[in-house]
């Protein structure tokens, strides 16, 4: 497949949509992320959350709530870091030698922060495959933009594997949130395993920058002396600390975002587009047209994803309530 | 001279002090860190600035701002990090090999980087010192916590001599925004110099966690790959933006930063205390007393800053202004 010169980066990124499109920033409905768009309130923010050096206290108090939500066991270690996606470019420092495979199409910053820290890079269509590949492994469960799913029983069969072969496995969790079956934190210990989760997506903050690294307790701690004493910002230590703890807001938010993602399934498919996969924070269309209608949306001031390395694909994330109705008028305007 | 068991890691961290002087957290006059405790009005930040992933054109605009108030030249380059504190710790990922001489007693941060990251180093008096020493040499300008200058030539010569070994100049410029005569800035280009640039010091805005490399094009382009697409935060993306074009808000507290600073040298020089140095947002006092003033100071709810290296000596932040009444009087108590 062909690269496609229209797909951007990543999604977001909604100054250059406008100034590609002729769409004022405030009108688009952005439905190129998987973020959550109903986030978790702001209110009470604090000034001295601002000003002063963030605690080494209130971190040690946010990483005591993450690692109850997360289930981390004792013997497991969890770091904070500025964004799940600054955390994955840094792994390589802590990462035995060698090169690594990917299971993709997934997202792109795993393989480029492995390339960018001078590690070869293989693409890999499964995780056995990967396995063949390359003693590390990165894996995205669920994965983006796919949806696709591995067992924890699995990956850590695979774990055990690398682990004979002074490997290690990466898991990114960055949708782990509305997949809590999936997670494999909960069986962290001695295997050469190191996962990623996201704070922003699920939580709808993704502007705060907060992701958690978790695994092994002497890799954790070599990635946490190596970013220093105030990795994540004030905001960040409250917002998160209230968020993780908030568990009534969480199961209201999975039942949510779980039934908003049915709506759009039904929604898309009502357009006569068929859906590959997804979470419950996005969904993944399958069709030649993918661009096309990409561009036709973005027209009407709509902002979905679609990928260089994939052209037949397309993503949306979820609209917030008034964008179902203006999602589905332009689906049907879209010429075919 | 033997490490103290009272000085803390760094300053801040008043939770911890809280509990081991027994004073409320809201109780504290902070005087542990050189921070502007006059900060740059938070008013009107966007809840999308925490919502949506930073969009990569407002940390170009970010960015072409800060170009503009560092007087950065067209062959240098900038990145933006989340802290200069995490900044300077990935430094180590591209300096050439090699030991590394640190121009101390100095901040704690860049010794701890640099072993981090395996590299030797060696603690030098002074900058001749250093260069003997090692190829990689990291001064701070003004330097923390007694505020001992270089002149811009002088650090120009020695990244000269450093360049003939391969080598590289860091200039941690930390508390630059009151020493704008010192910066190296404008003199980037072809040496082989880093300077590190922290926003929230003289912004008053530590808890954002912002800050920026400068330096030649092909290092900080490595570095800004290396960190991805989103190393800053919606909130310091905005914040950042608006404060360094604000050229009248920084005279203003450029003044009234210097004016606090004599009011604070006064006061102490009145207690009996030798100044030894300081900046226009610290002030450090020379007494064997050092670690019993500061106990003191920290029964009565004042916390100061003392070192675990350096034990006859104490760093005052500026007051805000009730708070110099209280300081004169807590000093006046102090039992000598």
């Amino acid at each position: 497949m062909l690269a496609h010169p229209l797909a951007p980066r990543h999604g977001g990124a909604l100054r250059d949509a406008s100034a590609r499109y002729g769409v004022a920033l405030e009108d688009w409905l952005d439905l190129s992320t998987g973020i959550n768009p109903h986030p978790y309130p702001l209110a009470d923010l604090p000034a001295s959350d601002f000003h002063r050096l963030p605690d080494p206290a209130a971190l040690a108090d946010l990483l005591a709530v993450a690692r109850k939500v997360y289930g981390v066991p004792a013997k497991a270690a969890i770091a904070a870091m500025p964004g799940s996606d600054l955390a994955l470019r840094l792994l390589p420092l802590v990462a035995p030698a060698g090169d690594v495979a990917i299971v993709g199409p997934t997202y792109s910053g795993h393989a480029e922060a492995w390339r960018r820290a001078g590690r070869g890079v293989h693409a890999a269509a499964s995780l056995h495959e990967a396995t063949e590949r390359a003693a590390i492994v990165a894996i995205v469960n669920p994965n983006n933009p796919d949806g696709r799913a591995v067992a924890p029983s699995e990956l850590l069969r695979v774990a055990e594997r690398l682990a004979q072969r002074d490997g290690l496995l990466v898991v990114d969790e960055a949708f782990g949130e509305v997949a809590p079956g999936l997670s494999v934190i909960p069986h962290l210990g001695a295997l050469p395993i190191v996962v990623l989760r996201s704070f922003g997506k699920f939580y709808g903050l993704a502007g705060l920058r907060l992701g958690f690294v978790l695994g092994q307790d002497a890799r954790v701690e070599r990635l946490r002396e190596r970013v220093g004493d105030w990795p994540v910002s004030g905001p960040a230590l409250s917002l998160g600390r209230k968020a993780l703890a908030d568990s009534a807001w969480q199961s209201a938010t999975r039942q949510r975002l779980a039934a908003a993602r049915t709506r759009l399934e039904s929604l898309v498919t009502g357009a006569g587009l068929a859906i590959e996969g997804g979470t419950d924070l996005f969904v993944l269309v399958r069709t030649p047209q993918a661009v096309a209608i990409h561009g036709s949306l973005a027209r009407a001031g709509i902002w979905t994803r679609v990928f260089a390395d994939q052209p037949d694909r397309i993503r949306f994330g979820l609209p917030p309530e008034p964008g179902f109705a203006r999602l589905e008028a332009a689906l049907g305007r879209v010429e075919r």
